[in-house]
């Protein structure tokens, strides 16, 4: 029998090919970058480009399912509120284009990145963790200051390091092959971690809210970890910053 | 006539490439880290082993030559001190083996990545700017305040962003391809900045101390930026941690 959800993965994955290919020619030339929400937080013409392009693909040839998508600093989320009455999240895509990286994630069949099996790191404690995040595209002063306090607290206890590579989706892809041992951030969107969270679970880790609680896709905040263990030592350390809800008008 | 530093440096590219095989190789199964000056600075077993296959390699070509090697975590400079009295830099060689990124630069000849030409970007404007920087490897709670203090005084400018791959090589030929605008970072030694240096002036870019003042490459610190105005400008929000200069006892 012919397996429906495979075959909408695969195409997945080829647009995800096809944007990656367009932002590899643009990058070469583009220079006209836009203020999205503020200078952290930029949207160049190739984005916009592109988002339309996924969009009437999968519309055309999908025109009943729901999505989210997720491209560069740019994303496309009209349906958000009622998908996630309607749908539990079946796969999920990520493609960095540039190191042509694809990584994919099926629920119940594993991660995998070019081909290759995902698995999480082994690495418990945290003194000997590297974890990744963001700074965030927030420069409001209290929270820049959140923000850092929580990397101090965090650098304090002491762990190996931190990395930040500039986008939720790689860094959460980074835990799911075991190069980093666990992801943190707040303010990015429920489109920000969907597709990587798949990834993440099916490559053994776990995803987790930074209070300690069970991860909420539509809280704008996440804990992204090889396992419980890590994940709640490092909930203990952060301190949550006020955010409106993806869900919330 | 025979060029001999054209000579000298394809053989540092050619062993680059032979140790970044021997990684390569070990990063599949080495779970073998040996912790160095503290959780945050490691070194492996491999490391030690490349260093002295390329320590071998280079006294056994030129026994003569007074030179660096800066490898993963791992770095070798029995010969610093006496180095800078005599010998001026003529070219660096910073290999980034896993993405096989080989970046060259040699004194008024350019920089190079895989044989493209670098440019350092043209963005002057420091709320436009995106900068690369590390943590460090100091927990000391006084230093992790006076970097993160650095940190948020450059995000509240604002800046766009600030990113970090975990290498101080590897940040500063970030600068010299014009992905970012400047590098900074403090506890740094001799040896990771001095390949890099080079490529970064030769793409254009300049080299200055956190001060303001002209870069020293003993005092393990560099601004590594696309202009005089960026790097001056970074310098001026800065506050100095206090380090063991590379030439002390």
């Amino acid at each position: 029998m012919a397996d429906p959800w495979q075959e909408c993965m695969d195409y997945a994955v080829t647009l995800a090919r096809q944007a990656g290919e367009v932002v590899r020619e643009a990058i070469k030339n583009e220079m006209n970058v836009m203020i999205k929400s503020s200078p952290a937080d930029l949207v160049t013409a190739t984005d916009q480009k592109i988002e339309k392009m996924l969009i009437s693909s999968i519309k055309g040839k999908y025109p009943s399912h729901r999505y989210f998508l997720f491209y560069n600093g740019e994303k496309y989320s009209g349906l958000v509120k009622e998908t996630f009455f309607l749908l539990q999240m079946e796969f999920g895509v990520v493609y960095s284009c540039l190191e042509d990286k694809m990584y994919t994630g099926r629920k119940g069949k594993g991660a995998f990145c070019n081909g290759q099996k995902l698995q999480v790191s082994q690495q418990e404690d945290i003194t000997k963790s590297l974890l990744v995040t963001e700074f965030g595209s927030s420069r409001t002063p209290e929270t820049v200051r959140t923000v850092l306090s929580n990397l101090e607290k965090l650098l304090c206890i002491p762990i190996h390091g931190i990395r930040g590579v500039g986008t939720a989706a790689v860094n959460m892809c980074l835990v799911a092959t075991g190069v980093a041992d666990a992801y943190y951030e707040m303010g990015i969107h429920c489109w920000d971690m969907a597709g990587a969270g798949i990834i993440v679970t099916e490559a053994g880790g776990v995803l987790m809210d930074v209070t300690g609680g069970p991860f909420d896709l539509m809280s704008r905040r996440i804990i992204a970890a090889n396992s419980k263990t890590l994940a709640e030592r490092i909930a203990k350390e952060i301190q949550v910053i006020p955010l409106q809800r993806d869900d919330e008008e």
